[in-house]
Formats: C-alpha cells, structure tokens, sequence
C-alpha cells in the first residue's frame, strides 16, 4: 500500500501516547514500560491495523506493538484505532523499520511476531527485502522467546513457497500450515482490511504457524 | 506404475528368502526376525526398489522393509536387487497392502517411513487413497515409535499441497521443507528411478520430513 505522504502525520502522531517515539530507549524495558509482566506479541507491518487491534481487544492480558515503517500509514491507523469506542490498553503503535528491530527488542524479548500480507517483493534481485527472508529470520530468532512463533499469512502463493523454504533452511519448524485458511476450519482467524478484500476477490490464503528453532530438535 | 501381471511372479517370490511371505506372524516381533536392535525404516510403495536398496547399503546398521502391494513390481524389485554384486542384508521386501500395515506392525515399532513419488490419486473423490490422507497418517503415527518420521517427495504440486494440509491438520510438524529438492542444497538425496526420470524431464521435486505429533507440543 503505498499513500502520499500527509504532512499532518508528524504532528499527530508526536500528540497520540499510544505512539511510542523513542523506542531504543525501551530496548529490553518493554515489559517495565508496559507495567506488567504479560507477553508481548508484535505485528512487523500491521498496515490499518485492523487485524491487531482486534487482536488486543479479545486478549486482554497479552501486551501488542504494531510495528509499520510507513509514516502516513501509522498515521491512518492511529486515527482508526482511536475511532474505536473502545481502546485497547494493551496495544502501542511503533512507526519502525524492521530491518532495525534488533535496535529495540532485546534478545528473548518477544512471545510472538504476525507478518500479514507482507510486501512479496516478487523480483529475485529483490528477495531479501521480504520479511521472511533468512536475514530477516535472524533477527526474529533473537528477539523471540525460546518458545515464540511466527505467524504468517499472505495470498501471495510465491511468497508463500519461498518462506516455506527459508523457515526450512534455518531449521524453524512449521505447524498449521494451510492452503486456503478460510476453508480450513480455524475458527479464530482475524481478516486484515487487505485480506477481505482479497478474499472476496477469490483469492486463497495461505497460512503458517513456524517454531523458533530449538537446540533439542 | 501399472504392470501386466507375470505368471512367475509368485513362485519367483515364494523362493526368494528376502521375501517376507508371512508377515503378520512377524508382527511386534521384526527386530527378532533382524536379529538385532537396529532401527526399522520401511518405504512404502517401493516401486522397482532402487531408493531403498542404496539406502540399505549405505546405512548397514538399520534394517529396511520395502513394501508394495503390487506382486509383479515386487518380484521385478527382487530381480533387479538381486543382480546387485553387493545384496544387502539389512533389507527385506514386503508385497503388502499399506491400508493394512497395522496387521503387521506393532505399536511403536518402526522409526522412519518413507513415501516417494506415492499416486496422487488427482480425484477428489479418490483422495483417502493418498497415502498422506489423514486415515493413513493415523496408521503411521501409530506404528512409528514416539520419535518418528515421515520422509515424503513427490513431483505432483496437487498431492504436496494435500500433504502438507493433512500432516497439519493431524498436527505433524513439517521440517526440511523444500518446492525444488534439487536444488535445496540436500547432499545425500537418494533419487528414485521415477524421480530421474521425471527431473530430466523439467519437473520440480518437493520434499517434506514430519515429525509424529508430540504430546509436549
């Protein structure tokens, strides 16, 4: 989703304390900052957010970051996330770039990531752009708790095949994996805004649950 | 593979010692039978034989069964071992129904099974004759002990896709998961004479390792 930038942005989002500004400085704080000591589930590219706002409203007691790069984009889901009549506690909006998530979670710091609908990045010179690239999978192995998972959807199937074989090639293994999520019985799937839209359109989704690698497998 | 029935099949395989004629009298008791404590890996649908029979001479200290309920592709999987300058020991030929492998094997009695290249069986309406359907999964995770695998290739796209959603939804984990086995970089792939054949020819082979469901996952 690319949006003309909105120079209304900055300004917003440096008023909303849902917005964290200076992430690095909670680098390894972030159960301390949140006051509890719930685990803490991100979303590396939550685009509306939609999908984690629902999320922080039927779980309560786990602790969410909705991480997205693009300003305007953070941007429009604060505004989104703050039409709700309710607001979820537990949920912070993080305007961040992946690539440099190790500079503000700490080695085991999270208990899960969602990728929805990354960018597939289709050209091959490309493909260490995708977020389930292996160089992006290092960093996510650090950062993750020794039980954590990856959960990943996309409608992309190329996406889908080569992130099947990174998670493969770094020894994560994979669980709930399915073709064509919205026939495959799971009961608690949260569509994004992009996924409905998609789906209408015919498109199946795939999906995939990755374990962190373990030193006993 | 569909061949003409041969009329020599019977009495070839009745003479032949590697040809397990009873099995269901060696059910719960192969290790017995091997004469040693050595692992048990079977393939079913060995087809001409040539994958497990180099496995067998690599791995001497695992004993292998290849099964397939096809009488005259059996007695040709004999033939041909048989002309090998080097028979291995370690190795026994099974002509035997998979749907009824819980006859012949006992709980937990096998460490690894093997499914290459098994009928897609493409019709719907003919998909519990897969032999990753969910009835046989059941099987397979009753006969393989607590740490057992399932090592499954195929070239068909259709019949990996229902594989990887049937060791899901029965809540296998997948590891070593690759679209294009060829080249994954795998060094000690064994290829079967159905697989050269169709490599050549341009076709893909997907491959999967699943771990029987654990309790503690």
């Amino acid at each position: 989703m690319r949006l003309r930038r909105d120079s209304r942005a900055p300004e917003y989002l440096a008023q909303d304390e849902r917005v964290i500004l200076e992430p690095k400085n909670l680098k390894g704080k972030w159960k301390e900052y949140f006051g509890n000591e719930n685990p803490i589930h991100v979303e590396f590219g939550c685009g509306k957010g939609g999908f984690i706002t629902e999320l922080a409203l039927r779980n309560p007691h786990i602790n969410y970051i909705a991480v997205e790069r693009a300003e305007t984009v953070v941007y429009k889901a604060c505004k989104k996330a703050n039409r709700n009549e309710e607001i979820p506690h537990n949920m912070r909006f993080l305007f961040w770039d992946v690539r440099e998530c190790r500079e503000v979670f700490e080695l085991g710091e999270i208990e899960r990531i969602y990728l929805n609908f990354s960018d597939p990045w289709p050209k091959k010179r490309h493909a260490n752009r995708r977020l389930t690239d292996r160089s992006f999978l290092e960093m996510y192995e650090a950062i993750l708790t020794s039980k954590g998972e990856v959960h990943f959807k996309t409608d992309n199937k190329g996406l889908f095949a080569y992130s099947i074989e990174e998670f493969s090639a770094c020894n994560w293994l994979m669980k709930n994996v399915t073709l064509d999520l919205h026939n495959s019985g799971m009961e608690d799937n949260i569509m994004t805004e992009y996924e409905k839209k998609f789906s209408e359109m015919g498109f199946t989704i795939n999906r995939l649950e990755a374990l962190k690698p373990q030193a006993h497998v």
